[in-house]
């Protein structure tokens, strides 16, 4: 048994909360919630009832496997007023002993960013939301003014473009790794997080080589290619701790029959097994 | 009269619909509505409606002195699920013959944009979008592939913070200029235009100076301290065009009373007499 880290962050906060869950269920899966209505069950409506009924029966599959939830705003925005609705009523079915993150891409002046953070935080209820980082750190600042909240910013997506501008270099560092270290030296932000794409082993390494205690969220397993052991390795700290791994597409459709929710199910155990290290990890540079 | 220039962009596209549109009642005035509860006229209600009522009589009010529309997505979001629903009918309440912004800043992967882009585009109507270039180009390419649309990528913003990153030296170019001039050399985005702070003259100066024919969304006149005329003989080509110039508070909050909708009709045609070039601009450099 490697874990013996303490705590990331402050008692109370969304990196300490996340971490506790992640070793009372021992996993770091993050279900995603991309509700995609062509790809929904076929028995359910191709309407946002039938998104509502896919996405709690998933929660209601896939909870006491899932150390956070991640909704993905895109899917749902893409039903209009509606899937506002969706998000709210999907928020409302997520027990609240598990962390859900705002997978909404927010980054705007500081005065339209602080009326993002009350639609995110206190208008939906969520815990954490992923952010740009273009803007500049006056931007992200109203995200992070909230006990208990966290604010992932966007380091090295995991898109085939994203090196036009994230790996331009700023003095000896790419720009995602300057973001990162930027970020890890403010005192106005208290519970920080970086996004860093599982299809990036290298920017993962040297995303976490700031920090043990930072909270990594590594998208792109499954679906997009990333394998889940490799990512926790690479994403996770010394002790394989404080990387959220968010599986979506291989859990939500794991079956398009009637037994969906069953088959994620299946899916998420598979997965959460996966997303939990027993050993040290082996790989250089640790 | 210097308005001789070519109509930028192909017959049919966003750009070419504003120029003509610009040309045809004399302003690049575009109306921002970013309506904030906390600013509504005192006789409306702190509620859904009582925004929807106020935009709709903004609208009502300034219509044909508006080159554009610009909804700031975050004020409407803060309402939650209803606030969509209120961006829904704010659209509709604007005639077919202004062009409609949805400032929105979306920005994500791919598969993702797509997603947003259905949302702004073909749920909800909007003829042109404002998104991150944080993620490359392929981020944006799903939000550029409809006829008669615009992505509006922002370059250089207005406020205290976005030095950090965007000042950033990418060989002899600021990162902002980097974006512009990549996107300009784009064969696969159509109609593409970008965001430059009315606050920030010399990348106004820098990002126009790399086409005559781009269009430029100038906000941060009024409220956040640009002057108008200034900020359209900066922002616009030489021959005063191709820069919209979104006002938003000095128009919405004009009076508090049940005057608003007067008041604000007054304000916008002030601005939209300001935003509106007849002599050919005299500053250095062009």
């Amino acid at each position: 048994m490697i874990h013996n880290s303490t705590y990331a962050g402050q008692a109370g906060s969304f990196s300490s909360r996340v971490q506790q869950r992640a070793h009372a269920i021992r996993t770091w899966l993050c279900v995603g919630l991309d509700p995609d209505l062509e790809r929904l069950p076929e028995h359910l409506p191709r309407t946002t009832a039938g998104v509502v009924q896919f996405c709690t029966e998933i929660v209601e599959a896939t909870h006491d496997m899932a150390t956070a939830f991640k909704l993905n705003f895109a899917f749902f925005e893409a039903l209009g007023s509606d899937g506002w609705r969706a998000i709210e009523a999907v928020r409302r079915s997520i027990p609240s002993t598990v962390p859900v993150i705002a997978d909404a891409k927010r980054g705007d002046i500081p005065h339209t960013a602080a009326a993002y953070a009350r639609a995110i935080f206190d208008v939906l209820g969520f815990d954490a939301v992923t952010v740009s980082p273009y803007l500049g750190w006056d931007a992200i600042a109203p995200f992070a003014d909230r006990a208990g909240t966290c604010v992932l910013v966007l380091s090295r997506t995991s898109n085939p473009g994203a090196a036009t501008f994230q790996e331009v270099l700023v003095g000896d560092d790419p720009l995602y790794l300057r973001v990162a270290r930027d970020g890890l030296s403010l005192e106005t932000i208290a519970d920080i997080g970086f996004v860093v794409g599982a299809t990036q082993p290298r920017a993962l390494e040297a995303v976490r080589a700031l920090s043990e205690d930072v909270l990594l969220l590594v998208p792109g397993v499954g679906a997009q290619g990333g394998q889940a052991a490799a990512t926790l390795q690479l994403g996770g700290n010394r002790s394989g701790d404080n990387a959220i791994v968010p599986v979506s597409r291989d859990i939500l459709y794991a079956s398009s029959g009637k037994d969906f929710a069953a088959a994620a199910r299946g899916a998420a155990e598979g997965r959460a097994r996966e997303l939990w290290l027993e050993y040290e990890p082996t790989h250089s540079g640790r």
